[in-house]
């Protein structure tokens, strides 16, 4: 989020056509609940005009970048690396020292699809488990941000929204964004 | 979960074929995160299959049903109707006012897929943004679970799982479930 040390999630394991909608709600939700920029490794250009497109409508800063070399990314990332598998450490136990590094420095966080390759557990600083059950690399990357920014995110502001929509209790509002 | 009134989540909105993955993630999501019970609406046999599956080697417990009239249980329902949107309220306004609900009573939560009907919106008790965003409704789901629960979610027991997960530091490790 702006004014804090960068939050970047990196998409692993992306297959084009297959896993496109469910890359689309990784970055998607990477974007709404507060990381600044996606990085996803391989042909994903479906995925990243779908979250450009919602990022040019209900504004920024977010960036959807694609890769085909985040082993590079990895290995020259200056900060912490959280990989979210099932097989990692309870998210309950390690998210007060990630946030102290987070304090400091920038975070990257890695999410995979199906088989994530063994150097990446290697690599990672955090294996966090958002429990140890096998559910939904969305979910976990949710739950994990949330807990990340304390809910922070849930406040954060958005620029260069053309539009917005109006909480309600019932229905639907959605109105324009006049920027000056 | 256990010792706690029922959480339910209705999936609306399957679209067979198209929709299988996110429905599933949806369902694991659910499970993992606390809730008792996850209804389909639609023909979705494919994702109960594979939550099911789940359910039987990772434990429970946890129930798959699929329902050709969710109107009757949206009306039926005893309890207060939670329906997740980026058009709701936002859930840091609303989440005590939820769990004070859950305390005494079962809860149902609703996630849609594309366009939700009206009148789920005049159903529901609360209808609910985890952020007024779009995003992802297995994202919302989960943060959503996640502060219903605050956190105790994370530690619930598994019955009657044929195996389980120990947390690592790094790599994986999977191992039997003897229960007496």
């Amino acid at each position: 989020m702006q004014n804090e040390p960068e939050v970047v999630v990196l998409r692993l394991g992306h297959r084009p056509g297959r896993d496109n909608r469910m890359t689309t709600h990784v970055g998607l939700t990477a974007r709404a609940l507060g990381a600044d920029r996606v990085v996803i490794a391989g042909e994903a250009s479906n995925p990243k005009g779908t979250i450009e497109d919602i990022t040019g409508r209900f504004g920024g800063p977010f960036e959807v970048e694609l890769t085909d070399s985040h082993r590079q990314l990895l290995r020259d990332w200056d900060g912490a690396v959280v990989h979210l598998t099932m097989y990692g450490l309870p998210i309950q136990d390690v998210e007060g020292d990630i946030r102290e590094d987070h304090r400091e420095d920038h975070l990257l966080v890695v999410v995979g699809a199906e088989k994530v390759p063994f150097d990446v557990y290697e690599r990672a600083d955090y294996n966090v488990g958002v429990t140890n059950q096998p559910h939904s690399e969305v979910a976990g990357l949710a739950v994990f941000l949330d807990r990340l920014f304390e809910g922070r995110e849930l406040d954060r502001e958005w620029e260069d929204a053309d539009r917005q929509v109006v909480p309600k209790e019932t229905g639907k509002q959605v109105e324009p964004v006049d920027e000056e």
